[in-house]
């Protein structure tokens, strides 16, 4: 999906809101757990319920591959049903490079055709380069995080007096542009949302962790949008688990609504995706 | 498997080799491609003529991710084929946080039954955590790593006068212990080699890249290795593809017996497993 794509949809939604479809059998209401694939029967639903309401979806892959063979079928047939105008993200963050990077690609942008795929940037350039260069596919490039471990290396200060992140964030942005790379940027931070902004002017940011994780939609919307956009907001078991009966979907679609009811609020008052 | 069993066959086999099985469709030899499953085919008759000589297999995920659901399958059926006293690695890279390390380590500790998974530092200590613990499981840090792109982060200099990659080797060997966690170093600088083993005397170093990557077993022995071992060194391309007709096994199991010698004669030379 191109950026003007994405654009499009997020204003006429007036929305950023990014569904993150990481549902366990562990935690989905027990009256699905007879069917046949309850995992694919709740991803459907929530889909559904909050497509209104949102631009993105993103399978994160780990609760996929947590199932065995079986949870790779699950995650393509939630990707498939997907509705077409909505953004996806394989939630991965892979790191690899050579032929080993270029199978990735293969695997999410050619055989599981999804629009995105996020990438741990440890490795360096050349193991983001082969995700770049495809009309359409995004590599979506972790800055900064949001969890406690983010102080142990990213937050690390560089001889320069920058921090590892900022270097990482520059670098990155330098590699690829606007148009085919974006950056996850932990949410809990305002301050550390306006640096990745500083480094990196132009390119969206996938933030996950608003709600569950405690981040605040305000800060990352006032630091980290942009007027054309600029920011993917993501919220998992906050939609996911917002009921835990036969009413989930309801409940989530409520959940998803408010959200975007309130991203559209915020986008008014910051002067985002107006007019 | 626990660090002794590594140890032990280590001495007996006289090798440090990890055989990655890193098979591509079109890479492997052209009569096994009306086979039912080709690349498991070529894994098992590659694993049968390696054996003698290794004492570990990595199948690089991405290549079986890049098959589709099928491929998953393939790389379940291809561990299950390992022998029982041969360490196992799922050369992931994973690297994510809370739930969903805790997902990935259920995918590769529990589902597929592997003993180690490699992992990404770059979101940190708690990342890195939920591999942890679990006699006989094994996480497997990127440390230092031989790619070109290794000098945009890893080699980043830090206020203190440090590198990245040294700080991440200090923290995550205080974080796991040498009977669970292990670090990737690239093999192409015998000096750099001899940094890494500073910050983490006495865990275990997976070398990926000696070979087709063009990095010296030598150094890697003489700067990397401990009396009790100290390393894994994997190549891949250069057993794999050592033959490219229907005598593929017997060239491979050629050029792993070549290298098992040379590392026999190099653990001798710098007194690593005798006695």
């Amino acid at each position: 999906m191109k950026k003007s794509d994405i654009v499009a949809q997020m204003r006429r939604k007036q929305s950023c809101l990014c569904v993150g479809l990481d549902a366990s059998l562990e935690k989905i209401p027990s009256h699905l757990k007879t069917e046949k694939d309850p995992i694919l029967i709740f991803n459907k639903r929530i889909i559904d319920a909050t497509e209104p309401y949102a631009v993105a979806y993103k399978p994160n892959v780990a609760f996929y591959e947590a199932l065995g063979p079986k949870g790779w079928e699950t995650l393509a047939e939630t990707l498939a049903y997907i509705p077409k105008d909505c953004f996806t993200i394989a939630d991965a963050k892979r790191g690899d490079i050579g032929n080993t990077a270029e199978a990735y690609a293969k695997a999410f942008f050619d055989v599981l055709d999804v629009d995105s795929v996020t990438l741990a940037p440890y490795m360096g350039a050349d193991s983001i380069q082969p995700f770049l260069g495809r009309l359409g596919k995004w590599a979506i490039v972790l800055g900064l995080t949001s969890n406690a471990g983010s102080a142990d290396f990213q937050m690390l200060t560089l001889a320069d007096g920058s921090y590892v992140f900022e270097s990482v964030v520059r670098q990155m942005a330098r590699l690829g542009s606007p148009e085919e790379l974006m950056f996850v940027v932990g949410a809990t931070r305002g301050e550390s949302i306006a640096r990745v902004r500083a480094a990196a002017p132009e390119h969206f940011f996938l933030v996950p962790g608003v709600g569950a994780q405690g981040g605040s939609l305000e800060d990352v919307i006032r630091y980290g949008a942009t007027a054309e956009g600029g920011v993917l907001v993501n919220s998992s078991r906050g939609i996911l688990y917002a009921g835990s009966g036969t009413d989930f979907a309801q409940r989530a679609e409520t959940e998803a609504k408010r959200l975007q009811e309130e991203m559209a609020r915020l986008f008014a008052l910051h002067g985002v995706l107006q007019g």
